[in-house]
């Protein structure tokens, strides 16, 4: 209906008295030659086959591969699989050194962990320590980070304990870890999916800030958590003090090193060193008999195969399944935050497809293999960076470790006090909470602060997916907001110059007398054409109020810079043609500067160029101004 | 965690051997003396206040009411909301011929058409004329625009009909009419909290090439179940051929009303006429009695109250809600797009979130009273603007038409054959079919053709849910394109002039030696912060490796051309900072030009402008390259 009338409209522009061609009034005014070209003419199948590149294979995987021969073709095919075929040849003994003190220094801060972290999970201590052997073994192959550390994390671990006895609420019974294990495969599938159909963007929606608010509020939950069993020992047993102390103190060095690099040390090993010694003292003392609470359970021996305890149908198939795809996509965005962080402080590249394929196989392999989901530590992989690691060989070297403590100590933590594992992982996530990224948040962007606090707030008063959806909802909320409510601009001459800018960034630039010149910063969508169609019309109404009465004449030329608008849609076509009738009722002529290539071409395959007048398209904002200014 | 990387950073800046500043190399090289200005310090509140302007009172609907008594400004608010009252004051005896005119014209056509849409929503006749009465009399107090004819529309019959008999499988049961009026209410609701909490923009989100998709879906879809009905008869007896030839020579009026004016009128009575004709035929020879199918239960008298038929409470009412939200919102969608049409088309001010207020209000009224869900109509509201409407009263002649038809001739209508009702049906939707518009999204925009043909299966194929569900789902993927994989250009200078262009739209821009100029095309936001990173160190790759061999020297300066950047968020700001870094490490200088006041006030608080260094930021890239090229 409403493109009927742009016939009428072309209809009345015939009828209209056009203006004179500027050459015939401004003679050689313009100093140049230079028109506003479409550009090259592209078949849909080159147009459909560069967007898609852009969208999906925005990083060019392909390059490697050309014109090479078919076998050379399927090692560099094995190698884009696994990374370590490639950087293993080249590796010397002078990287082995620093990767392999790197190992032993992450192993012992993620043996506690991987303990206290099953907790959290509702999963026996030797689940933690399960993932922490097959997990970093898969992800050192195929992985492409040289940084991450790879093992349970606090915050994956809550949002499983919390999903997973949402569904079961007994978690000592069997199905409860079926149900654990289900989940861990459909994570690994889901990230393995996201690699392999190259979808790898779409975890870029979950906002940094939102991201900073989400993590704060799983730690503070955590803690609040592990305190309560912390403080509830008190009554039973004398060895609070020492506990306490010894956490306190450990809190505030862990805390220290994040400033002063050399003490990160103490931090890294201060964990086991804290769980060695309390646990000595209790198998001493027998303290347990005296009301320590300590983890009593724990198996001896590798990691029992479980393809078979994975629910591939029956009622918690779905629950699983869906368990797994929130637990994956956390996993994901955590590991690829922590990947991309510490390639950049390398400078080297990271494929974010090519990690989550990785992570994935990773987590179906662990699920077969008795691991609960596993993903990038902030925590260890700082202290991997700190302690010098060259690649993911120090993985490696971490999982023989943790493989070596299975196979031969696991049954001494048996003796470990549960206080101190709350001490642990009360330590490690309140680094979680990163109140410097919050204040830079204030600082710099009020909606990023508002994604933050909506994060933060809904994991505290809520739960973890509540929160989630918080801040995905507002990371959302502002995207819409950015496609329906893009800025117009006025613009002004800075004096001496040709250069047009915001009247409002620059005060002293001086707006042309009889012209009114806005800047749309916007592609034109159906989102927002009648937005920017309406804004310039009113910036017309109170531009001429606002001129009325002053020696400036009526304004009767409306230049729209187009620099910034990169497309336009047959919605925004429709709304040019609207503004285009509008402004003839007003008397106002439009006057278009720099429309870009694709705007261009779909100006004239609309016809619009010719309704408008292809001699009033100009190459700049000056260009428009010479030849119709006064 | 990935804050902290700054501090490194700019530790190692001071390190790094600063170049001089361009004063000191170049002189008075730069021919002017203005320098980026950060914008004119807002408080919090001042920021905060004008965003959410923008977001929802963009149109400034305060205006009118500045500087005025109280007296007035409480006339100017009855007036904000019966429009009636101010425009009444001016109404003259020849805007009423035309209106009075017009009034009669679209009553003949609407009384046919209501009798017939009541039935695709499995209604019971004499509900379509019900719809017809009291809500045109609403609207033509509250609404704003002047051209659009009130009433049921074949498109929201039908979404009614489909989904309501999905609740209620029995549509003769008096629940399914007490079903209906729940959605009507609940439709009224939504549209009245949309316009209350000026969310009107949320309508702008189903795209045009969607709305064109979605209503050909549903007038082929209606189509074929009407041409079911009418072939359907003619194995019953004879009278097929008057009213197959009939309708075909109305089919071609009325299309050919399309193209000249002129004949316009007859299609707006040939519908009552050939019902008048038909009926009366019926009448006289029997015929219903031979077999001819004809509306048989018809009520005479004016619309019964039927608040107390809402199901306020009870199974039903979570459905006729959600019926209620889609129904209204399609109704909307389907006014909103006629409005603004006509509006342009007669260049008056329509105030979108008024006319929703007017079509809710409109809504619940007539749920109280009887009415399903009414709206604009695309066909009528053509013939209404063709027979030469001036205001809303030409809906209260119609209004009236219809009242005195419920009190006198209603039970004539009985004799009405259901073929003819069709035939009325079949002409009147198959002028939603807008292959033209189709044609037009095919040669603009690919993605808008996608959607367009994705809403149309989906109609077609599934259901209007899922056809809808389709088109909005396509018209949110391309949102979250366009904020995700934003456009990068290389700028080149066009030779004679200081204006630096697209090198792909004007191949005779040439780069500058030792340089690379890049522009990016919309604000940096966490959705595309990483990959407008990525991309233009990838720009920068695969331009080096162009220029290698080439007497180009190596490219030692990057300057990104910032204009288009409206804004930049938390995320931005560490993609900036980790882009300087990478740069760093390839000894590249980052040089930016134009940012505009929201950015330069971020870059300031985050200190990257100090980072960077203030003097590598220039007012245009003329400037940079003029203070650093060779």
């Amino acid at each position: 209906m409403s493109l009927r009338i742009s016939d009428e409209v072309v209809a009345s522009v015939t009828r209209e008295p056009r203006s004179e061609a500027p050459s015939a009034r401004y003679g050689n005014a313009l100093p140049h030659d230079h028109k506003v070209l479409p550009p090259p003419k592209k078949t849909l199948f080159e147009d459909i086959k560069h967007s898609m590149k852009e969208i999906f294979f925005s990083d060019n995987p392909a390059k490697e591969f050309k014109n090479k021969t078919t076998g050379r073709k399927f090692v560099l095919g094995l190698e884009s699989v696994f990374p370590i075929l490639s950087w293993a040849r080249g590796y010397s003994f002078k990287s082995f050194r620093g990767d392999f003190i790197s190992g032993l220094t992450i192993a012992s801060l993620c043996i506690p962990q991987d303990i206290a972290y099953a907790k959290l999970a509702n999963l026996d201590p030797q689940y933690g320590l399960y993932t922490s052997f097959v997990a970093p073994l898969v992800y050192a192959f195929m992985g492409s980070s040289r940084d991450i550390a790879i093992g349970p994390v606090a915050v994956v671990s809550l949002l499983l304990g919390t999903s997973l006895s949402d569904e079961i609420k007994d978690f000592h019974s069997h199905d409860y870890l079926r149900l654990a294990f289900t989940a861990t495969f459909f994570a690994g599938v889901t990230q393995l999916a996201l690699g392999v159909l190259r979808l790898g963007f779409l975890i870029d929606f979950l906002s940094h800030a939102a991201i900073v608010g989400f993590m704060a509020g799983a730690a503070v939950t955590i803690a609040l958590q592990q305190l309560k069993g912390l403080l509830g020992i008190v009554n039973f047993t004398k060895k609070t003090d020492i506990i306490s102390v010894m956490s306190s103190v450990w809190g505030t060095v862990h805390h220290g090193a994040k400033k002063r690099k050399k003490l990160f040390w103490v931090a890294a090993i201060a964990p086991m060193i804290s769980v060695i010694l309390s646990t000595l003292f209790v198998y001493i003392t027998r303290a347990d008999k005296r009301g320590v609470a300590i983890v009593r359970h724990i198996k001896k021996g590798v990691n029992p195969a479980s393809a078979s305890e994975i629910f591939f149908h029956g009622k918690y198939l779905g629950a699983g399944a869906r368990i797994g795809v929130i637990a994956g996509m956390i996993a994901l965005t955590e590991a690829v935050a922590i990947g991309r962080t510490f390639a950049a402080m390398k400078d080297y590249p990271l494929d974010g497809n090519k990690e989550m394929v990785a992570m994935g196989t990773m987590n179906i392999v662990g699920s077969l293999t008795s691991c609960y989901v596993a993903t990038g530590s902030f925590s260890r992989t700082a202290v991997n960076y700190m302690a010098g690691c060259k690649t993911a060989v120090s993985n490696i070297v971490m999982s023989i470790v943790v493989l070596l403590t299975l196979l031969v100590i696991t049954p001494l933590f048996k003796y470990t006090p549960n206080a101190v594992l709350a001490a642990i992982i009360i330590a490690a996530v309140i680094s979680l909470v990163d109140t410097e990224a919050v204040i830079l948040l204030w600082k710099i962007d009020k909606f990023d602060f508002l994604a933050c606090i909506g994060a933060f707030f809904g994991v505290i008063f809520r739960s973890v997916e509540i929160g989630l959806l918080i801040a995905v909802a507002i990371s959302f909320a502002k995207i819409l907001l950015q496609v329906t409510r893009p800025r117009t601009t006025v613009l002004g001459k800075l004096h001496g110059t040709s250069v047009y800018r915001n009247i409002h960034q620059y005060p002293k630039a001086s707006q042309i007398p009889g012209m009114l010149i806005i800047r749309v910063d916007s592609a034109i969508y159906f989102s927002n054409s009648n937005y920017i169609k309406e804004r310039i019309l009113r910036w017309l109404t109170d531009e001429d109020i606002q001129r009325t009465g002053s020696e400036f004449p009526r304004i009767q030329y409306l230049i729209i810079e187009m620099s910034p608008v990169t497309d336009i849609d047959t919605s925004g076509i429709h709304a040019f043609v609207e503004l285009y009738k509008s402004l003839l009722k007003r008397d106002v002529q439009l006057l278009l500067a720099n429309p870009g290539p694709v705007v261009m071409e779909k100006l004239h395959a609309s016809m619009v160029t010719h309704l408008i007048g292809e001699h009033k398209i100009f190459l700049s904002v000056a260009d428009a101004v010479a030849s119709y200014g006064a």
